[in-house]
């Protein structure tokens, strides 16, 4: 069974940080760069995934780990794209680490691979503290969580490379100012771009895309 | 720090169940109904509760625990209304456990109480193996999370006591069919009952004071 001991066991974060580097290395030796994606439950990660599959699979190859408490059923979405897909369970933990990554990248043909999405499990505080060894770190929030999600998770905010601001479409029947939520997140740390994203507006899909574009050689 | 630990650790859940069992003897001795209110991240726990202590505080005395990683903020809301307010900050832990609730409870006149919320922290996962002393459990759900949010997360299903499918009012907005949420959950849990609701409609949160009232004497 799995556990959340509160416990001060430096150990185990040192040893998934080793591994982390170890999984690091071999994604730069194949060219592979590797997302972590994170968010709470429902925010968009397989959506915005999804999309960017849709606009990049012609001209990358792309791999996706699909991590969640039952990963089958994001896995399919993804392997319905054509995509090499590896679901990674994590059972009753809230969060991925870097040797479930470790063992979702021995059933990938690196060699094939110029991308490497991996979608984590819908959570804002258990992944903090886990790296994978991924390059870029994606926290997504959906307005409809809610306007003070930012400020009530500092931590995922502080760590990652890029912020979303997700479902902005739906912001007025939730009540919620994207704009605010924005602020907040550069408040919280001033140098990470924030992207507003809805699935039903394009462009604001393209400049996600750009972002990953822009990672690439 | 507080960590989360791969580990066959009974002793700690066993340990906790037993504060659990003498949270509730403490409870059941004062007459004090409690309520355990889980769900994702802005599934509306807190506004639930607001809506519930809204209809309730004139005819029972309340009282709130609030559970998250910075309570501090749920807590002011519960605050406002005038009712005794507990911020039980859970640091980087994704769940309450019976110890928070035991320090909780004795920064409370139970005498003065006859029912009790603990808002737990926004989680599908995490809270399932804690019991708290409460009496019933009440999962939230929100069709924003998306029409799959339910299948992916069995057991908190299968263990609670009602539960909630919330924001309604959002669904084709979101593309989400409530009703179809309502028959995986009863797939999952043929006997739990199953509240539709929307802070939008006066009708559905009766339903939902109703369903407490039915606890009381
Ligand atoms: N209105 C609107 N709905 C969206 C948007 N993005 C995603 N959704 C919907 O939100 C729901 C959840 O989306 P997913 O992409 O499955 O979210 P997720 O973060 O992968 O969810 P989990 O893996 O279960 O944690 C689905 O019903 C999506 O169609 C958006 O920009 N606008
Ligand atoms: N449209 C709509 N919005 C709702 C409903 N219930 C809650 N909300 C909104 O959803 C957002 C989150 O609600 P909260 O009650 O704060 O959710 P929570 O589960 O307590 O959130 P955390 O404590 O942060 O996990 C707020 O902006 C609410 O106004 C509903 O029935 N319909
Ligand atoms: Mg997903
Ligand atoms: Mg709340
Ligand atoms: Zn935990
Ligand atoms: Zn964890």
């Amino acid at each position: 069974m799995l556990m959340h001991v509160i416990n001060v066991n430096k150990d185990v974060l040192k040893a998934n940080n080793e591994l982390a580097y170890s999984n690091r290395k071999l994604l730069v030796k194949h060219g592979i760069f590797t997302m972590n994606i994170m968010g709470a439950i429902g925010s968009g990660k397989t959506t915005l995934i999804e999309e960017a599959i849709n606009a990049l699979k012609e001209r990358y190859r792309i791999a996706v780990i699909a991590g969640d408490v039952v990963a089958q059923m994001d896995a399919s979405r993804f392997e319905k794209l054509g995509v090499k897909t590896v679901a990674a369970n994590t059972g009753r933990e809230c969060h991925l680490d870097a040797k479930l990554i470790e063992r979702s990248l021995a059933n990938i043909d690196l060699k094939d691979i110029d991308i490497l999405f991996i979608e984590n499990v819908g959570n804002l505080i258990c992944p903090v503290d886990y790296k994978l060894g991924e390059h870029v770190r994606v926290v997504i929030v959906s307005v409809s969580e809610g306007e003070d999600t930012v400020l009530k998770h500092p931590m995922i905010f502080r760590t990652s490379d890029l912020a979303i601001v997700n479902k902005v479409d739906i912001s007025e029947a939730v009540s919620a100012d994207p704009s605010k939520m924005r602020g907040d997140i550069n408040q919280l740390n001033p140098s990470i771009p924030v992207l507003l994203t809805s699935k039903n507006d394009a462009i604001s899909i393209d400049r996600w895309i750009e972002y990953i574009e822009s990672h690439l050689e």
